[in-house]
């Protein structure tokens, strides 16, 4: 059994190497945690581990840990539990057409550990929504990457009026104002439009319109933007 | 002849159409610009221009103009000369290995108009900067895309010592303190290393480092991430 949150100087010097980083969902109980058949083949055929091998591991929600990878087992080592979190940072994006860019916008919020990504149904959307099991995968993957320990969320297509029940909307926009005049909010959710823009009614009255650079972004380099923007805002805040 | 600065709103509003914004190089001079025949063919035979077509023009060093495209020239209408720049920010990052993650690289800093991308060369770097005319070439096309009115400046690849050359060296580390808590820096140059990390002694001692995002970002990220940020701040203290 791991001792939680008794190594924090060795967990974080493990976390720093450049050994592979797992995420296994949680909850994690006994010394050993099991890998699914697919996480196994990937690690042994792809990754070639043979033997022994070092790795850190997260839930995803916000735990770490440091281990030994073994026959498709990791032996559970240090261990740390989720602190808060520092922001609560939603991205709300309508798809672009192509699915490279798609797939770009999934992993890099995922990378800056974006809390959730909502696809936005729009009525000058272009591109479709991927489907969640490979979005989630590539989410998944960039975690990994990243070494975070909070895993992005990515939810349904939904519309403007849907996306409200996530947080206070804040929507992409060159008429707003830049993004430090806007108080500190708790739970953003910025919504960047196609590239065709919102139509009229689309967004509502209590939106709050933000501007990200002072040049016409497009899809992918606003949600990024908008995405680092406000997770540094949020964590100088908390 | 364009009256230059004479009709704020009417360029400003162009500025916000969707109509197609060409980079022409200055000095502008006499009431019609001659475009050279590869930007004819791409008008004519790419975006099918037929016919006279409105268009909104840079040099790409600050001033804008409204105008007319016909026949290879654009018929000169209202200008607005080069208000004062809000940022100096460069970034110098070490090419990753995929030709298309180093386009990305220039596409996106184009984009967000950094001042200048500037590549590094390093111990551990991976990939290869890529010919100056294309880099510049993507560069330019962003730039149209983003209806920006600066062209960001490629650099031959250069060592972390000729990088201090070009404004006061950050590096973005994890380790370094976020970027708030830097001092507003008059031209910073941010410095993105290559996966594998800088070498020992590669990175001066004055040399200041800056904390992203609480994850490990891979190299483009982290250079869209720095200019965005830098960006940002920047045109606060203006």
């Amino acid at each position: 059994m791991g001792s939680v949150g008794s190594a924090r100087g060795g967990l974080a010097e493990a976390m720093s190497r450049h050994i592979p980083h797992l995420h296994l969902p949680g909850p994690w109980d006994g010394v050993r945690l099991q890998l699914d058949d697919k996480a196994r083949d990937h690690l042994e055929k792809v990754l070639r581990f043979d033997g022994a091998t070092s790795v850190t591991y997260t839930d995803g929600v916000g735990a770490l840990g440091e281990g030994t990878y073994e026959s498709g087992f990791v032996e559970r080592g240090d261990e740390e539990a989720a602190a808060g979190r520092s922001h609560a940072v939603s991205i709300a994006v309508a798809p672009p057409k192509n699915l490279t860019r798609v797939r770009f916008i999934v992993e890099r919020l995922a990378e800056l550990a974006a809390v959730r990504l909502i696809w936005l149904q729009t009525r000058y959307t272009e591109g479709r929504a991927p489907r969640s099991d490979k979005a989630r995968a590539w989410a998944r993957a960039s975690l990994e990457q990243s070494r975070g320990a909070w895993l992005m969320e990515v939810e349904e297509p939904m519309t403007m009026v849907d996306v409200s029940g996530y947080g206070t909307v804040l929507v992409a926009d060159r008429s707003g104002s830049g993004i430090e005049s806007v108080s500190n909010i708790l739970s953003p959710v910025l919504c960047v439009g196609p590239e065709g823009g919102f139509a009229a009614g689309e967004i509502s009255a209590e939106a709050t319109a933000i501007r990200l650079n002072e040049t016409v972004l497009r899809t992918e380099t606003a949600a990024v933007a908008g995405a680092v923007l406000l997770i540094d805002k949020s964590s100088r805040h908390v």
